[in-house]
């Protein structure tokens, strides 16, 4: 079996990437196909899955850590008004690479990023969900 | 000074909210006007500031823990094909309340949300944005 990610190559320093964080538990280096200047990504160095659906709350807490310690100096460092966090959880969810990482993205204004629409959804519906998902977190 | 967001309301129980997860050190919510069906927001308990420029990282440790481990149940509990983590900081990143909050965005095949675009962005010029971070970074 031969299917390791591109980030896996990178922390293995297979493939070389462009670094601009590292400590015991993360590494964090820039996006080859930035959605915004400065667009960086972290990644964890311990064992994981795929993504949040199957990789340990502690090998990702370190990669936490460093985005919230990094990020406003990243934002800061490009000149920018603000950044968003994201992290995207299989294909549905806009995942392209298949080990964990972790988006931090600067924005500025007036860049015409748009944040997603609202759906029409009644409140009923919306307690119907919140029963359903907390019916699912009693499960396990 | 009556500053409070309706988060920090919600948090005292002065504001009711469809509450689906309650530790000691962070409480998730069902966002009343979704992006998503299942759509959820997660909060600290402890002190905070607006968002993640002026947040500790131990304020936050718990809604990431949270996060992590309600996410894919939460998405789970939808019938979600996927789900986003997303937080937003500063206005000019799309943040509405000015208090820290991440959201759980379940996703679905055919949902239409659309990833942001990738820029043009040449080589140099990604190495030259990292060279800023380091620096950004160095400093502190």
């Amino acid at each position: 079996m031969n299917d390791e990610t591109i980030f896996q190559k990178i922390l293995k320093k297979e493939v070389p990437a462009d670094i601009v964080a590292e400590d015991d538990g993360a590494l964090a280096f820039m996006d080859v196909t930035p959605v915004s200047p400065g667009h960086v990504l972290v990644i964890p160095k311990g064992k994981t899955g795929q993504n949040l659906y199957d990789t340990d709350t502690d090998a990702m807490a370190p990669v936490w850590r460093m985005v919230q310690s990094i990020a406003p100096r990243v934002a800061r460092a490009l000149g920018a008004d603000g950044f968003n966090i994201i992290m995207n959880n299989k294909a549905a969810a806009g995942q392209r690479v298949f080990s964990p990482h972790v988006h931090i993205i600067p924005r500025f204004e007036g860049d015409g990023l748009k944040s997603w629409p609202k759906i029409e959804r009644r409140a009923e519906e919306i307690s119907a969900d919140a029963a359903k998902i907390r019916d699912a977190l009693k499960e396990s």
